[in-house]
């Protein structure tokens, strides 16, 4: 009963068979050999149009280089005040864009509100340097309450940060979830949409250590391999990377390791409400975010089960919300044993 | 006959089964591991003595983190002037220690000479801010020219250091051809000798991404949990990490890999020297500098050899000096083909 | 009526004149003058200790440079809200500090409250990288709310700091007039309530350009020549800014300046108060925040008043707060005169 | 008989009057004021072309954020090696470059030669993040050696630079004593020839502090602004930096002033000369390199001459050459005298 992240889980079958399929030979180093090429082939068929593909190693990493190739002197990046960026990723956004200042907005369900995003924009206007200048926005997909936003949220915060100039960044860390979960194409959700960079990410949904910053328009992206290897993210034997993505998007099965994980949670979603239980934020994707009493997660965790408390609104003294992550490896019988207990 | 780079090469077996054997099971993230944790004890066993360990993705970031984890402002960093942070590596040194300069020695067979390093320490005297301030001496084990410090050698230039209150780097990313040459143990070649911080390479030697950052004075390392979370270099899923390492370390495996790496650039020395030809540098490790005629040169690329031309001191015109780098995947067969190649 | 800014200020005459005094004559460059000495003696006398003393250019230079002297990686950085560090200086706290987040409380009268900054800084544990560190507290006296910190609300502030291990810095743009409404020694109302850098504003109140950071513990100073002079703030001609300190500390010059600053703000406050119109904050120094109506807003600006809205809580929709600024130029009859035009 | 730099000397009549007579009255500040506003237009018509015009406190400053502008990931900036950026500014220029790293060219007089910077950099290609990228070039004018590249010289270097498709920087520090010594228009020194940025600096010849960083080409700047306040460069009461330009360009006697400091320079020169000393390098601007014998400077020192020992080329062991820099404020009396001694 393990539901403490995604990223606990380790490597799916397709990706392990594939890192050891191409584990002999002798190929070109630093991206340039056949694996690599063919990779970032497949991901323009994927976002049907040209793309630029870069393998980093991580997904902190994966953020705060792309935002770094949009950085500006006294640049601010808004995102909404729950976002990976903001809170779990140690600076390394302020790092890499040379002291970037993130600033955090509220908004319901993990979602940034156009309004609200103007309204903030607001403070930063054009040509006055003592408060910085606006550089980019960052909307996560899924986002950290598990919610998933819809095209047009998405093409709503794409025209009001290009009606300033900048760029909208996706954190992608969940983009196959939310993906399986909108049952839309990748481009539907992405540059369609308004989305100019985009950090695809592998590994919790069962790569080991696979993450990609995509560039919807290549000329963004003339930087970004000077960018990436100054960071110490150009892997040597990129190949690795490479097979890990061929054996994720072969075959659907990035998707369909998604569309468990998500199945996941909406189980333990509807076991845990019909024995009574509030969710804090609408299940989506994998994530669930349960309000339950102080008791039930002593129970919980006397029978074995692995979480989080995460902060929520409108929780009583003698409950706490609690995360929940479903992944490609989640057992139903764990699910189901778990909404057991906890119904008591 | 490819020759190119010792990164051409794939993962060996023991590593490409360890990542394997460890892909399925729900483990902590972030190198909260069991895995992780024994794979740091094993260094400790390996070096005799408690180490702080952490993994990076790259070479580059091992170096540039592991120099970030002593930076001045204004500091200045002393390397041999054909090091791979020197010239190879855009800047992450200069970038990751704020702005650090970096100046090259020159010196025989790639190493740096006690007295040179002592005097250009001197033009950077304690107290003066114009000219900035030592910050930390840096050397490669194997050397970019394919030598080995020895024990004594590495101590003269770790006393220089410490006499200017600086640190020793060594950047090993071939440390495996390196202690297999000199028949020593880790230990002798790194604390015991003065080393301070190691970029401790395993990726070009049989891994596919696997590179620690190995501090003998743990106090040193209180930091480095921060820079390298805020570099983006903390894996999430870091037991795949470790797993290579396991595969790598045990049963004496990375001296194996490193030894026939070492022992098929002899076997090419030798052909070629008793062709005639002459090396630029003493073979030590894994890499054979020899000085051929552009038309021996000619006809092994026509016989589709693949390697590298390089710079190299007092070759005529008709001549070029070129690199030819053996790793633990080297076929001999591929080595006497060369040969005979050369020989015409 | 210009109200806009104290910096919109001269330099006073015993600043200029002492700038003319030592303009000519040959003396050492980069500090090593005789009046450089003789004001760094001057500032431990008045703040009777020994106390480490920069010059630098600005006073975003000055609070940059102080919070990068105690930066760490991932570090975050705690200070109110409105805080000129968080609004006003296009990030440089964040790029001096590598990348540091600055994170802003609300509290009354442009104060923090220490139960809300230890509750903040806890949301920082030591030892998880992912959420960073914690780096320093910073408060501004004068705040920007034109109220004065008393020495036990620095204490308590300073108390929670250093449990943490960070330490208290004060923005001190408008320390004068601290100073001179609290009637308390320098000492007092800094290191011996508990800080532990200063950033010693003159610019403000009479310089032309005139600011020192101040460091109480020397030790926590031996990094800072590298920083200023690697910042570009390392004077050629020091003599300059000493000699601006010189007048500027003599004879009382710099709290006379202050006070008549404070009296002026206070003269405006009451006559403001006299007929009717609230006041935002209270008013401790040299800066008055009315809430006014529309209609006197415009009445004022025809009359040629100069000054700025500001936002404040709590105002009807016809209505705005307004800063007014007095300096030691203050000219009384430009204040009775503003006074009259708001009066109606 | 002080010959130890020209920022050992103070501020001229005029830029001292000028300080003081804009000391008092109220005017915008951060460089909205009218006094900031003129003197930009004055550089324009100095420069026959719109430029856009940044004052920052010092000339590390200036250089460091001018190279900024210009700076990209793993960016190579090229200058002389004995180049003030490269040995006398702390790393500032690495700092502010986000990691630049500064390689530095031999040649004679000071000067880098066009077919030396084309081959170093070749060194980085394009295209190939390895070894970074070329980011600028930057030459000294007048030279640290004391000599003065001529236009064509300049225009050589200029077409190299842009041929790579970077800036040329001018090193401005002592551009007046250039100008002077050449008689030509500050136009054709700078743009005519090819310089897309100057820092253009007027502290060594004269004012206090006043340093400013001259676009040719106004696009250029379009971030400048930010960088400056991010760096702690924006002077609230910029009047007071325009103030000192105002003196310094009035009536020429900036030009003046250089002519001057040239003329003691090489009357010194002469007099050295005469009594059989060799100079290291020709004299063209204020400074003057003998080479000296270790008697003569003994000499000289006993009887209260201050310089320093410099390093060249050539000079036997009981002789050492020796800077000897003139200033606006140097005394014949004292050049004569200094020769006098030296003549024994």
């Amino acid at each position: 009963m393990i539901f403490s992240s995604d990223n606990w889980a380790g490597a799916s079958a397709p990706v392990s068979e594939a890192l050891t399929r191409h584990a002999s030979g002798l190929v070109p180093a630093y991206g340039n050999d056949p694996l690599t090429d063919a990779v970032t082939r497949r991901f323009s068929q994927i976002f049907e149009r040209d793309v630029a593909v870069f393998f980093v190693a991580t997904g902190t990493a994966a953020n705060a280089l792309a935002l770094s190739a949009y950085a500006r002197p006294g640049g601010v990046i808004f995102s909404h005040q729950s976002a990976h960026i903001q809170v779990d990723e140690c600076g390394a956004p302020e790092y890499f864009t040379g002291g970037g200042k993130l600033r955090g907005l509220p908004g319901a369900n993990g979602k940034i509100d156009p309004a609200d995003l103007i309204r903030l924009m607001g403070e930063h206007p054009d040509g006055n340097p003592m408060h910085g200048q606006v550089s980019a926005v960052s909307i996560s997909q899924a986002t950290e309450c598990g919610t998933v936003y819809r095209p047009d949220e998405i093409r709503a915060l794409a025209e009001a940060a290009h009606a300033r100039g900048i760029p909208l960044h996706m954190d992608g860390a969940r983009f196959a979830n939310a993906v399986a979960f909108l049952g839309l194409s990748p481009a539907e959700v992405t540059w369609k949409a308004g989305v100019d960079v985009l950090s695809f990410g592998a590994t919790k949904n069962g790569c080991w250590c696979a993450e990609a910053v995509i560039f919807f328009n290549p000329d963004s992206a003339l930087q970004f391999a000077y960018l990436r290897k100054r960071a110490g993210h150009l892997f040597s034997k990129s190949r690795f990377a490479a097979a890990q993505f061929e054996g994720y998007l072969a075959d659907g099965h990035w998707l369909a390791n998604a569309g468990h994980a998500n199945a996941m949670a909406r189980r333990l979603a509807q076991g845990l409400e019909a024995a009574g239980n509030r969710l804090a934020w609408p299940v989506e994707a994998n994530e669930v975010f349960p309000v339950l009493s102080r008791a039930t997660i002593a129970r919980l965790r006397a029978a074995g089960a692995l979480f989080y408390e995460w902060p929520a609104d409108g929780v009583d003294p003698d409950q706490s919300a609690v995360r929940l992550v479903a992944s490609f490896a989640t057992d139903p019988a764990d699910v189901d044993r778990f909404v057991a207990v906890a119904a008591g």
